[in-house]
């Protein structure tokens, strides 16, 4: 049992919870939570490569989740030092360390016929970043591909608030969004860019069966450089005296536009 | 000037930014940050009740901003006294007490013609609430009706994430959610609950001109007693793993279903 704030492994969970530099380096993050731990363990067994249960969570849990834990030698923590490393106020006392996913977009745009894609430029919302994997799972998409300066998919904010599906959507992160609209012109995928001064009204158009949605950024949305390079720019209507949607909403709408 | 944090006035904001049972006795609430509170200005300026700026954020106003705030004689506070009586981290300087606006369902009901009504229950998490308000004012919304033990619409982080939509987007708390359905049925309102056990589809239901969309809990959705009482129960459709969509992200499609 680890019963101390200052145990090496402790530390390392705090700097990779911290720092998406050692994040990149160790190709691992944390995963905080019973639920979300479990959703991995069903999803991807052998991605985790550490765990760690609080010494309470440990005595209260069922047999059947205690067999589950087994293959994967977990830790006992002393409450007090669980909650330090914990980022939750009321921490589920699940830890683990789990080795990221890694895709490639080539390999997306290989496959022949449908396909859905999100283009994220300068997403920076936490909470945004992980809704919107959420919502991208539930309406089907292939694959994120995230620009610019992004959120870090393994912030431990966005992880929780993807409630699992950071682990099931595929995502790729893209340097350059001009080469990268070429890669998908030269793969048949149209673009479609969400964008305030469009003038095509997301009602009046079809989506082709290729297809890729841009969302920008929270304050200042799609750059003009990136709309303007996109086969379509369009605009979801707004009543009132709003400026914008909400960027997760925006990226909900035009994900779902096929399905209501 | 105000330059003590014991200040009655001061203490005063922080009771309102508090407790939802001052704000309710009151009819007032607190609104914070410079461009809220210029939206106020230029939407229900005779709801302004008070104005509270911080020094550092006089100086660096403009003439034109200056002579816009004169009519609600603002009081100056010293930036360390306002500093204490702002929630947010990096406070913009400009609180102000606010008359809470008040509608009544029935006013809207005895419209005739097109309606779309929101009725959410026990949504509980204040930054899905004020996204919602911000989501409703774009799609349209005539009202949105909240029952059960919803978050408080004038909590404050309620209204910092409508982004002004609070004061713009009318809104009326039913205690019954039976007796509510009822006045809505009478006014030849046709319910439709979002219900993950649903078996319409929302794709394949057209909304009727005077329409009522719920949306539930977040953790729980819509009860079941409520759902059975609606006129249709619709499912958005959703692959992958995924239990349930975000709250706000689910409401944004059922409010813009006819907009995409």
């Amino acid at each position: 049992m680890i019963t101390s704030s200052s145990n090496a492994r402790i530390k390392r969970i705090k700097q990779l919870e911290a720092d998406k530099k050692e994040r990149d380096k160790a190709g691992a993050f944390v995963a905080e939570g019973e639920k979300l731990f479990f959703e991995i363990v069903k999803d991807a067994p052998e991605s985790i490569l550490e765990v760690f249960v609080s010494e309470s969570a440990m005595e209260t849990l069922s047999d059947e989740k205690k067999a589950a834990l087994e293959r994967f030698e977990p830790e006992t923590v002393k409450d007090s030092v669980f909650e330090s490393a914990a980022l939750t106020k009321t921490p589920q006392g699940f830890l683990a360390v789990v080795k990221k996913p890694s895709y490639r977009l080539g390999d997306v745009l290989k496959r022949e016929g449908r396909l859905r894609l999100l283009f994220l430029e300068t997403l920076q919302d936490p909470g945004n970043m992980g809704t919107i994997f959420r919502t991208a799972e539930g309406a089907g998409i292939d694959m994120i591909i995230l620009c610019g300066n992004c959120a870090d998919v393994f912030n431990p904010k966005v992880v929780r608030s993807t409630m699992g599906s950071v682990m099931r959507v595929p995502f790729a992160e893209a340097k350059d969004p001009t080469e990268t609209l070429g890669l998908l012109k030269d793969a048949g995928v149209t673009t479609y860019a969400t964008f305030l001064k469009a003038s095509e009204e997301i009602g009046d158009i079809t989506y082709d069966e290729r297809t890729a949605v841009l969302i920008g950024n929270e304050a200042k949305g799609l750059s003009e450089a990136t709309a303007m390079k996109c086969d379509h720019r369009i605009r979801i209507p707004m009543q009132g005296k709003l400026e914008s949607l909400n960027a997760a909403v925006a990226a909900a709408l035009v994900m779902y536009k096929d399905m209501l």
